[in-house]
Protein backbone atom coordinates (compact mmCIF):
# COMPACT_ATOMS: atom_id res chain seq x y z
CA UNK A 1 0.00 0.00 0.00
CA UNK A 2 1.28 3.62 -1.12
CA UNK A 3 0.81 6.23 1.72
CA UNK A 4 -0.97 9.19 0.29
CA UNK A 5 0.10 12.29 2.19
CA UNK A 6 -1.56 15.74 1.88
CA UNK A 7 -0.22 18.74 2.37
CA UNK A 8 0.32 22.25 1.14
CA UNK A 9 3.05 22.58 -1.74
CA UNK A 10 5.56 25.10 -1.53
CA UNK A 11 7.06 24.82 2.42
CA UNK A 12 8.43 22.14 4.46
CA UNK A 13 5.76 22.95 7.22
CA UNK A 14 4.17 20.58 8.97
CA UNK A 15 3.84 18.16 6.48
CA UNK A 16 7.63 17.38 6.78
CA UNK A 17 7.44 15.74 10.67
CA UNK A 18 5.46 13.24 8.06
CA UNK A 19 7.86 12.99 5.22
CA UNK A 20 10.86 12.20 7.54
CA UNK A 21 9.00 9.29 9.35
CA UNK A 22 8.13 7.91 5.41
CA UNK A 23 11.28 9.00 4.63
CA UNK A 24 13.38 7.24 7.08
CA UNK A 25 11.47 4.14 7.21
CA UNK A 26 11.63 3.68 3.06
CA UNK A 27 8.06 3.79 3.42
CA UNK A 28 6.40 4.46 -0.47
CA UNK A 29 4.40 7.42 -0.23
CA UNK A 30 2.86 9.76 -2.76
CA UNK A 31 3.14 13.86 -1.89
CA UNK A 32 -0.63 14.19 -3.55
CA UNK A 33 -0.57 17.96 -3.53
CA UNK A 34 3.07 18.38 -5.19
CA UNK A 35 1.70 15.74 -7.88
CA UNK A 36 -2.03 17.22 -8.38
CA UNK A 37 -1.89 20.99 -7.01
CA UNK A 38 -3.15 22.57 -3.42
CA UNK A 39 -7.14 22.03 -4.92
CA UNK A 40 -7.25 18.23 -4.19
CA UNK A 41 -6.36 19.25 -0.48
CA UNK A 42 -9.54 20.37 0.06
CA UNK A 43 -11.21 18.34 -3.27
CA UNK A 44 -10.66 15.12 -0.60
CA UNK A 45 -11.08 16.72 2.28
CA UNK A 46 -14.66 17.82 1.70
CA UNK A 47 -15.74 14.20 0.86
CA UNK A 48 -14.57 12.57 4.13
CA UNK A 49 -16.76 11.70 6.94
CA UNK A 50 -13.74 12.71 9.00
CA UNK A 51 -12.41 15.69 7.47
CA UNK A 52 -9.24 16.89 8.69
CA UNK A 53 -9.13 20.65 10.08
CA UNK A 54 -6.16 21.21 8.39
CA UNK A 55 -3.28 19.47 6.83
CA UNK A 56 -1.61 17.43 7.25
CA UNK A 57 -3.67 14.43 6.51
CA UNK A 58 -2.47 10.80 5.76
CA UNK A 59 -4.56 7.96 3.76
CA UNK A 60 -3.85 4.63 4.15
CA UNK A 61 -5.93 2.52 2.33
CA UNK A 62 -9.08 3.60 3.51
CA UNK A 63 -8.07 4.98 6.84
CA UNK A 64 -7.34 9.07 6.78
CA UNK A 65 -5.82 10.44 9.93
CA UNK A 66 -5.01 13.84 10.50
CA UNK A 67 -3.14 16.46 12.62
CA UNK A 68 0.70 15.64 12.79
CA UNK A 69 0.76 14.24 16.39
CA UNK A 70 -1.98 11.97 15.77
CA UNK A 71 -0.43 10.69 12.28
CA UNK A 72 3.02 10.13 13.77
CA UNK A 73 1.11 8.06 16.76
CA UNK A 74 -0.10 6.14 13.80
CA UNK A 75 2.88 5.68 11.38
CA UNK A 76 5.23 4.95 14.89
CA UNK A 77 3.26 1.67 15.24
CA UNK A 78 2.98 1.06 11.39
CA UNK A 79 6.96 1.79 10.56
CA UNK A 80 8.48 0.76 13.72
CA UNK A 81 9.24 4.05 14.46
CA UNK A 82 7.86 4.16 18.26
CA UNK A 83 8.42 1.53 20.91
CA UNK A 84 6.20 -1.35 21.59
CA UNK A 85 5.84 -1.22 24.99
CA UNK A 86 2.78 1.02 26.04
CA UNK A 87 4.51 3.68 28.46
CA UNK A 88 7.61 3.92 26.18
CA UNK A 89 4.68 4.44 23.14
CA UNK A 90 3.02 7.24 25.17
CA UNK A 91 5.90 8.96 26.13
CA UNK A 92 7.00 9.07 22.51
CA UNK A 93 3.86 11.07 21.84
CA UNK A 94 3.96 13.04 25.05
CA UNK A 95 7.49 13.90 23.13
CA UNK A 96 5.89 14.81 20.27
CA UNK A 97 3.22 16.79 21.17
CA UNK A 98 5.59 19.53 22.89
CA UNK A 99 7.43 19.47 19.98
CA UNK A 100 4.41 20.78 18.25
CA UNK A 101 3.55 23.39 20.74
CA UNK A 102 7.65 24.10 20.67
CA UNK A 103 6.85 24.49 17.04
CA UNK A 104 3.48 26.89 16.85
CA UNK A 105 5.77 28.79 19.60
CA UNK A 106 7.95 29.14 16.81
CA UNK A 107 5.13 30.14 14.05
CA UNK A 108 3.63 32.69 16.27
CA UNK A 109 6.57 34.77 16.91
CA UNK A 110 6.30 36.15 13.41
CA UNK A 111 2.84 35.78 13.83
CA UNK A 112 1.59 37.03 17.28
CA UNK A 113 -1.42 38.76 15.96
CA UNK A 114 -2.99 36.19 13.80
CA UNK A 115 -2.28 33.63 10.99
CA UNK A 116 -4.49 36.10 8.52
CA UNK A 117 -2.48 38.43 8.37
CA UNK A 118 1.02 39.36 6.91
CA UNK A 119 4.34 39.70 8.99
CA UNK A 120 4.30 43.11 7.89
CA UNK A 121 0.87 44.02 9.25
CA UNK A 122 2.44 43.21 12.47
CA UNK A 123 5.92 43.58 13.04
CA UNK A 124 5.82 45.62 15.94
CA UNK A 125 4.29 42.78 17.88
CA UNK A 126 6.49 40.43 16.52
CA UNK A 127 9.22 42.18 17.89
CA UNK A 128 7.93 42.09 20.91
CA UNK A 129 7.21 38.46 21.26
CA UNK A 130 10.75 37.13 19.73
CA UNK A 131 12.32 38.86 22.31
CA UNK A 132 10.73 36.73 25.15
CA UNK A 133 10.44 33.73 22.70
CA UNK A 134 14.50 34.05 22.14
CA UNK A 135 15.01 34.84 26.21
CA UNK A 136 12.71 32.47 27.67
CA UNK A 137 11.02 30.23 25.70
CA UNK A 138 13.46 28.96 23.54
CA UNK A 139 16.34 28.36 26.53
CA UNK A 140 12.86 26.58 28.11
CA UNK A 141 12.27 24.31 25.82
CA UNK A 142 16.09 23.51 25.28
CA UNK A 143 16.80 22.86 29.06
CA UNK A 144 13.55 20.30 28.61
CA UNK A 145 15.27 18.30 25.59
CA UNK A 146 18.43 18.13 27.53
CA UNK A 147 17.13 16.85 30.76
CA UNK A 148 15.10 14.07 29.33
CA UNK A 149 17.68 13.09 26.97
CA UNK A 150 20.08 13.20 30.04
CA UNK A 151 16.97 11.16 32.39
CA UNK A 152 16.98 8.45 29.46
CA UNK A 153 17.77 5.17 31.34
CA UNK A 154 19.01 3.66 28.26
CA UNK A 155 21.45 6.92 27.69
CA UNK A 156 21.13 10.23 25.71
CA UNK A 157 21.51 8.70 21.82
CA UNK A 158 17.74 8.74 21.36
CA UNK A 159 15.03 10.72 23.26
CA UNK A 160 13.07 7.46 24.05
CA UNK A 161 14.90 4.05 24.92
CA UNK A 162 17.99 3.42 22.67
CA UNK A 163 16.51 3.38 19.19
CA UNK A 164 15.38 5.65 16.75
CA UNK A 165 11.67 7.13 16.74
CA UNK A 166 9.83 9.68 15.54
CA UNK A 167 10.14 11.87 18.06
CA UNK A 168 14.02 11.87 17.10
CA UNK A 169 12.66 13.18 13.66
CA UNK A 170 11.02 15.48 14.46
CA UNK A 171 13.29 17.02 17.00
CA UNK A 172 15.78 17.22 14.15
CA UNK A 173 13.23 19.03 12.19
CA UNK A 174 12.25 21.59 14.78
CA UNK A 175 15.65 21.92 15.73
CA UNK A 176 16.41 22.54 11.91
CA UNK A 177 13.58 25.13 11.36
CA UNK A 178 15.11 27.30 14.79
CA UNK A 179 18.39 27.42 13.33
CA UNK A 180 17.28 28.38 10.26
CA UNK A 181 15.19 31.16 11.98
CA UNK A 182 17.79 32.14 14.62
CA UNK A 183 21.34 31.58 13.78
CA UNK A 184 22.72 34.25 15.94
CA UNK A 185 20.86 33.00 18.80
CA UNK A 186 21.17 29.16 18.40
CA UNK A 187 25.21 30.37 17.19
CA UNK A 188 25.27 31.30 21.10
CA UNK A 189 22.54 28.38 22.20
CA UNK A 190 24.17 25.29 20.69
CA UNK A 191 27.05 24.73 22.43
CA UNK A 192 24.90 24.04 25.75
CA UNK A 193 22.66 21.78 23.91
CA UNK A 194 25.34 18.75 23.59
CA UNK A 195 22.32 16.04 23.36
CA UNK A 196 19.88 17.31 21.58
CA UNK A 197 23.19 18.57 19.05
CA UNK A 198 23.64 14.78 18.93
CA UNK A 199 20.44 13.58 18.18
CA UNK A 200 20.41 15.91 15.46
CA UNK A 201 23.08 14.53 13.88
CA UNK A 202 22.31 11.18 14.37
CA UNK A 203 19.42 11.04 12.52
CA UNK A 204 20.86 14.17 10.03
CA UNK A 205 23.23 11.20 8.90
CA UNK A 206 21.16 8.09 8.73
CA UNK A 207 21.54 6.85 5.16
CA UNK A 208 17.83 7.18 4.25
CA UNK A 209 17.12 10.32 5.53
CA UNK A 210 21.00 12.29 4.35
CA UNK A 211 19.71 11.03 0.92
CA UNK A 212 16.15 12.21 1.41
CA UNK A 213 17.88 15.48 2.14
CA UNK A 214 19.84 15.70 -0.94
CA UNK A 215 17.04 14.80 -3.00
CA UNK A 216 14.81 17.69 -5.25
CA UNK A 217 11.90 16.34 -2.58
CA UNK A 218 13.71 18.32 0.20
CA UNK A 219 12.31 22.02 -0.12
CA UNK A 220 14.60 24.85 1.65
CA UNK A 221 13.14 26.76 4.35
CA UNK A 222 11.94 30.19 3.22
CA UNK A 223 9.98 32.93 4.52
CA UNK A 224 6.67 31.66 4.46
CA UNK A 225 7.22 28.05 6.27
CA UNK A 226 6.46 27.97 9.87
CA UNK A 227 10.08 29.29 10.70
CA UNK A 228 11.18 32.13 8.99
CA UNK A 229 14.01 33.90 9.23
CA UNK A 230 13.74 37.83 9.64
CA UNK A 231 17.19 38.61 10.93
CA UNK A 232 15.19 41.73 13.18
CA UNK A 233 13.97 39.07 15.15
CA UNK A 234 16.93 37.20 15.65
CA UNK A 235 19.51 40.57 16.24
CA UNK B 1 -5.61 2.61 41.98
CA UNK B 2 -6.48 6.23 42.78
CA UNK B 3 -5.02 8.87 39.95
CA UNK B 4 -3.17 11.55 40.99
CA UNK B 5 -3.41 14.88 38.83
CA UNK B 6 -0.82 17.07 39.30
CA UNK B 7 -2.27 20.77 37.73
CA UNK B 8 -2.15 24.44 39.61
CA UNK B 9 -4.79 25.74 41.43
CA UNK B 10 -7.20 28.59 41.39
CA UNK B 11 -8.25 27.66 37.55
CA UNK B 12 -9.99 25.31 35.52
CA UNK B 13 -7.34 25.34 33.03
CA UNK B 14 -6.19 22.70 30.53
CA UNK B 15 -6.36 20.26 34.03
CA UNK B 16 -10.25 20.60 33.91
CA UNK B 17 -10.30 18.15 30.53
CA UNK B 18 -8.56 15.77 32.62
CA UNK B 19 -10.74 16.17 35.57
CA UNK B 20 -14.04 15.90 33.59
CA UNK B 21 -12.97 12.29 32.18
CA UNK B 22 -12.20 11.42 35.52
CA UNK B 23 -15.85 12.71 37.19
CA UNK B 24 -17.65 11.44 34.25
CA UNK B 25 -16.11 8.00 34.79
CA UNK B 26 -16.81 8.00 38.20
CA UNK B 27 -13.19 7.23 38.53
CA UNK B 28 -11.26 8.00 41.97
CA UNK B 29 -8.68 10.50 41.79
CA UNK B 30 -6.51 13.11 43.82
CA UNK B 31 -6.22 16.43 43.08
CA UNK B 32 -2.51 16.79 44.43
CA UNK B 33 -2.04 20.73 44.39
CA UNK B 34 -5.18 21.35 45.60
CA UNK B 35 -4.73 19.22 48.54
CA UNK B 36 -0.69 20.02 49.03
CA UNK B 37 -0.01 23.32 47.30
CA UNK B 38 1.46 23.97 44.00
CA UNK B 39 5.15 23.36 44.96
CA UNK B 40 3.87 19.77 44.65
CA UNK B 41 3.93 19.92 41.15
CA UNK B 42 7.97 20.65 40.55
CA UNK B 43 9.24 18.64 43.43
CA UNK B 44 7.10 15.40 42.06
CA UNK B 45 8.58 16.68 38.45
CA UNK B 46 12.03 16.96 39.05
CA UNK B 47 12.26 13.65 40.28
CA UNK B 48 10.79 11.94 37.20
CA UNK B 49 12.76 10.46 34.86
CA UNK B 50 9.58 11.73 32.10
CA UNK B 51 8.88 15.32 33.50
CA UNK B 52 6.38 16.76 31.70
CA UNK B 53 7.29 19.95 30.13
CA UNK B 54 4.09 21.68 32.07
CA UNK B 55 1.13 20.30 33.84
CA UNK B 56 -1.44 18.87 33.65
CA UNK B 57 0.02 15.39 34.53
CA UNK B 58 -1.27 12.10 35.67
CA UNK B 59 0.08 9.58 38.04
CA UNK B 60 -1.52 6.43 37.87
CA UNK B 61 0.64 4.09 40.13
CA UNK B 62 3.85 4.06 38.76
CA UNK B 63 2.76 5.11 35.30
CA UNK B 64 3.10 8.94 34.63
CA UNK B 65 1.82 10.78 31.23
CA UNK B 66 1.62 14.47 30.27
CA UNK B 67 0.37 16.70 27.47
CA UNK B 68 -3.65 16.57 28.18
CA UNK B 69 -4.32 14.87 24.43
CA UNK B 70 -1.77 12.27 25.15
CA UNK B 71 -3.12 12.00 29.30
CA UNK B 72 -7.06 11.48 26.96
CA UNK B 73 -5.43 8.74 24.62
CA UNK B 74 -4.32 7.12 27.87
CA UNK B 75 -7.69 7.30 30.23
CA UNK B 76 -9.74 7.00 26.96
CA UNK B 77 -8.82 3.56 27.14
CA UNK B 78 -8.83 2.82 30.96
CA UNK B 79 -12.07 4.53 31.35
CA UNK B 80 -13.97 3.66 28.56
CA UNK B 81 -14.50 7.16 27.31
CA UNK B 82 -13.02 6.11 23.59
CA UNK B 83 -14.36 3.49 20.80
CA UNK B 84 -12.19 -0.02 20.94
CA UNK B 85 -11.79 0.44 17.35
CA UNK B 86 -8.68 1.48 16.28
CA UNK B 87 -10.33 4.28 13.37
CA UNK B 88 -12.56 5.50 15.74
CA UNK B 89 -9.86 5.95 18.75
CA UNK B 90 -7.79 7.78 16.25
CA UNK B 91 -10.15 9.89 15.25
CA UNK B 92 -11.10 10.69 18.76
CA UNK B 93 -7.88 11.52 19.27
CA UNK B 94 -7.67 13.63 16.85
CA UNK B 95 -10.45 15.32 17.12
CA UNK B 96 -8.72 15.63 20.68
CA UNK B 97 -6.08 17.58 19.14
CA UNK B 98 -7.53 20.15 17.07
CA UNK B 99 -10.06 21.24 20.13
CA UNK B 100 -6.64 22.09 22.27
CA UNK B 101 -5.48 23.62 19.15
CA UNK B 102 -8.58 25.82 19.68
CA UNK B 103 -8.25 25.97 23.10
CA UNK B 104 -4.55 27.64 22.47
CA UNK B 105 -6.01 30.00 20.75
CA UNK B 106 -8.50 31.32 22.66
CA UNK B 107 -5.68 32.19 25.21
CA UNK B 108 -3.34 33.70 23.12
CA UNK B 109 -5.95 36.36 22.04
CA UNK B 110 -5.08 37.75 25.47
CA UNK B 111 -1.51 36.75 25.52
CA UNK B 112 -0.16 37.55 21.38
CA UNK B 113 3.02 38.79 22.90
CA UNK B 114 3.49 35.66 25.36
CA UNK B 115 2.42 34.20 28.24
CA UNK B 116 5.25 36.54 30.26
CA UNK B 117 3.96 39.31 29.73
CA UNK B 118 0.46 40.60 31.83
CA UNK B 119 -2.43 41.24 29.65
CA UNK B 120 -2.47 45.03 30.58
CA UNK B 121 1.06 44.96 28.91
CA UNK B 122 -0.35 43.70 25.51
CA UNK B 123 -3.87 45.39 25.02
CA UNK B 124 -3.46 46.86 22.13
CA UNK B 125 -2.06 43.65 20.46
CA UNK B 126 -4.97 41.60 22.10
CA UNK B 127 -7.50 44.15 20.19
CA UNK B 128 -5.86 43.14 17.22
CA UNK B 129 -5.50 39.93 17.60
CA UNK B 130 -9.18 39.24 19.32
CA UNK B 131 -10.90 40.67 15.87
CA UNK B 132 -9.37 37.70 13.88
CA UNK B 133 -10.37 35.55 16.46
CA UNK B 134 -13.92 36.21 16.75
CA UNK B 135 -14.73 37.15 12.82
CA UNK B 136 -12.52 34.09 11.64
CA UNK B 137 -11.11 31.53 14.19
CA UNK B 138 -13.98 30.72 16.05
CA UNK B 139 -16.22 30.36 12.92
CA UNK B 140 -13.93 28.38 11.19
CA UNK B 141 -13.66 25.91 14.32
CA UNK B 142 -17.72 25.80 15.08
CA UNK B 143 -18.30 25.01 11.59
CA UNK B 144 -15.93 22.20 11.65
CA UNK B 145 -17.37 21.09 14.95
CA UNK B 146 -20.91 21.02 13.26
CA UNK B 147 -19.73 19.36 9.70
CA UNK B 148 -17.86 16.45 12.10
CA UNK B 149 -21.30 16.04 14.05
CA UNK B 150 -23.35 16.07 10.78
CA UNK B 151 -21.25 13.91 8.91
CA UNK B 152 -20.72 11.18 11.74
CA UNK B 153 -22.61 8.34 9.99
CA UNK B 154 -23.52 7.15 13.57
CA UNK B 155 -26.14 10.36 13.83
CA UNK B 156 -25.12 13.76 15.49
CA UNK B 157 -25.69 12.94 19.55
CA UNK B 158 -21.91 12.43 19.61
CA UNK B 159 -18.32 13.58 18.17
CA UNK B 160 -17.47 9.77 17.38
CA UNK B 161 -19.45 6.73 17.01
CA UNK B 162 -23.13 6.65 19.21
CA UNK B 163 -21.41 6.60 22.44
CA UNK B 164 -19.83 9.52 25.29
CA UNK B 165 -15.95 9.93 24.24
CA UNK B 166 -13.67 12.38 25.94
CA UNK B 167 -13.92 14.51 22.85
CA UNK B 168 -17.44 15.20 23.61
CA UNK B 169 -16.18 16.33 27.16
CA UNK B 170 -13.48 18.40 25.91
CA UNK B 171 -15.90 20.17 23.62
CA UNK B 172 -18.14 21.05 26.46
CA UNK B 173 -15.19 22.20 28.17
CA UNK B 174 -13.80 24.23 25.03
CA UNK B 175 -17.46 25.91 24.53
CA UNK B 176 -17.71 26.76 28.26
CA UNK B 177 -14.93 28.62 28.32
CA UNK B 178 -15.30 30.52 25.20
CA UNK B 179 -18.94 31.41 25.89
CA UNK B 180 -17.67 32.77 29.65
CA UNK B 181 -15.28 34.95 27.82
CA UNK B 182 -16.96 35.85 24.59
CA UNK B 183 -20.74 35.99 25.11
CA UNK B 184 -21.43 38.66 22.79
CA UNK B 185 -19.93 37.08 20.13
CA UNK B 186 -21.56 33.27 21.11
CA UNK B 187 -25.10 34.88 21.53
CA UNK B 188 -24.61 35.18 17.60
CA UNK B 189 -23.08 32.10 17.32
CA UNK B 190 -24.97 29.67 19.15
CA UNK B 191 -27.79 29.82 17.05
CA UNK B 192 -25.76 28.34 14.20
CA UNK B 193 -24.69 25.44 15.94
CA UNK B 194 -27.28 23.56 17.20
CA UNK B 195 -25.22 20.33 16.88
CA UNK B 196 -22.76 21.54 18.83
CA UNK B 197 -25.18 22.92 21.50
CA UNK B 198 -26.96 19.80 21.60
CA UNK B 199 -23.77 17.65 22.59
CA UNK B 200 -23.06 20.87 25.18
CA UNK B 201 -26.38 20.43 26.54
CA UNK B 202 -26.04 16.17 26.68
CA UNK B 203 -22.44 16.38 28.78
CA UNK B 204 -24.08 19.27 30.83
CA UNK B 205 -26.65 17.37 32.07
CA UNK B 206 -25.19 13.69 32.36
CA UNK B 207 -25.28 12.96 35.82
CA UNK B 208 -21.73 12.27 37.33
CA UNK B 209 -20.50 15.70 35.16
CA UNK B 210 -23.91 17.51 36.98
CA UNK B 211 -23.13 16.57 39.94
CA UNK B 212 -19.67 17.59 39.48
CA UNK B 213 -20.21 21.12 38.07
CA UNK B 214 -22.26 21.79 41.30
CA UNK B 215 -19.70 20.67 43.51
CA UNK B 216 -16.64 23.02 44.94
CA UNK B 217 -14.50 20.75 43.01
CA UNK B 218 -15.32 22.94 40.33
CA UNK B 219 -13.97 25.93 40.33
CA UNK B 220 -15.30 29.36 38.49
CA UNK B 221 -13.81 30.49 35.47
CA UNK B 222 -11.87 33.25 36.66
CA UNK B 223 -9.09 35.76 34.63
CA UNK B 224 -6.61 33.84 35.14
CA UNK B 225 -7.81 31.09 33.55
CA UNK B 226 -7.06 30.13 29.67
CA UNK B 227 -10.29 31.54 28.61
CA UNK B 228 -10.59 35.21 29.93
CA UNK B 229 -13.80 37.66 30.03
CA UNK B 230 -12.46 41.29 29.05
CA UNK B 231 -15.49 42.94 27.21
CA UNK B 232 -13.11 45.16 25.31
CA UNK B 233 -11.99 42.04 23.46
CA UNK B 234 -15.44 41.00 22.68
CA UNK B 235 -17.38 44.31 21.85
Amino acid sequence: MIYELYYWTGIQGRGEYIRLALEAAGAPYRDVAREEGDHVIADVANRLATPSFAPPFLKDGSLVVGQVSAILLYLGDKLDLAPKDERLRLWTHQIQLTIADFVLEGHDVHHPVGAGRYYEEQKPEALRRAEEFREERVPKFLDWFETILERNPEGPAHLVGDRLSYADLSLFQAMSGLTYAFPKLMGKLWPQCEKVNAVCTTVRELPAIAAYLASDRRLAPNENDLFRHYPELDP
